[in-house]
């Protein structure tokens, strides 16, 4: 296996990680337990992680963000269309 | 800026990013909106990034994952912890 493999399963996994989630909220239209953070910041990492692998021609590090970009577009999107229908009590559960 | 600095700017925001949904974790202690496979598949593909980092010895790449491993171990030891907390009609739930 050339390192070069490696890299690109590596990037496979972490890319799809984000598919069990964005299909679980999109099933379950529930988001209350997600921090809208860890998209949002994913994105803008991996916005400048694109950059990066284009500048030093890193192949599975563009492929693997541009993916995960578009997954974490999606799971942002639900978190704010889905925001109304968190249960009334949310706040009052935050002990 | 220097490509490395990019890096490790990319690294430390995509790093950062489960930093959140790890405290939201453990102040609300819910956790069923949350895909257990989201953070296990990151875990691998991060380990496997680890040794991609490794292995074209690229510190960001180095650095950025084992943050996140720590993190992702700890959101998901809370999924687990935390599963009995979820409301009995959670399977109803879901359509």
């Amino acid at each position: 296996m050339t390192i070069q493999t490696l890299g690109l399963i590596a990037g496979a996994i972490t890319s799809m990680a984000i598919v069990p989630q964005v299909t679980r909220s999109f099933r379950t239209r529930s988001v209350r337990d997600i921090s809208i953070w860890q998209p949002l910041l994913l994105e803008i990492g991996m916005i400048l992680w694109l950059f990066y692998g284009v500048l030093i021609n890193d192949m599975p590090l563009i492929v693997a963000n541009g993916f995960s970009i578009f997954c974490n577009t999606l799971l942002i999107v639900m978190k704010i269309a889905f925001r109304e229908t968190a249960s009334p009590g949310e706040q009052s559960q935050i002990p």
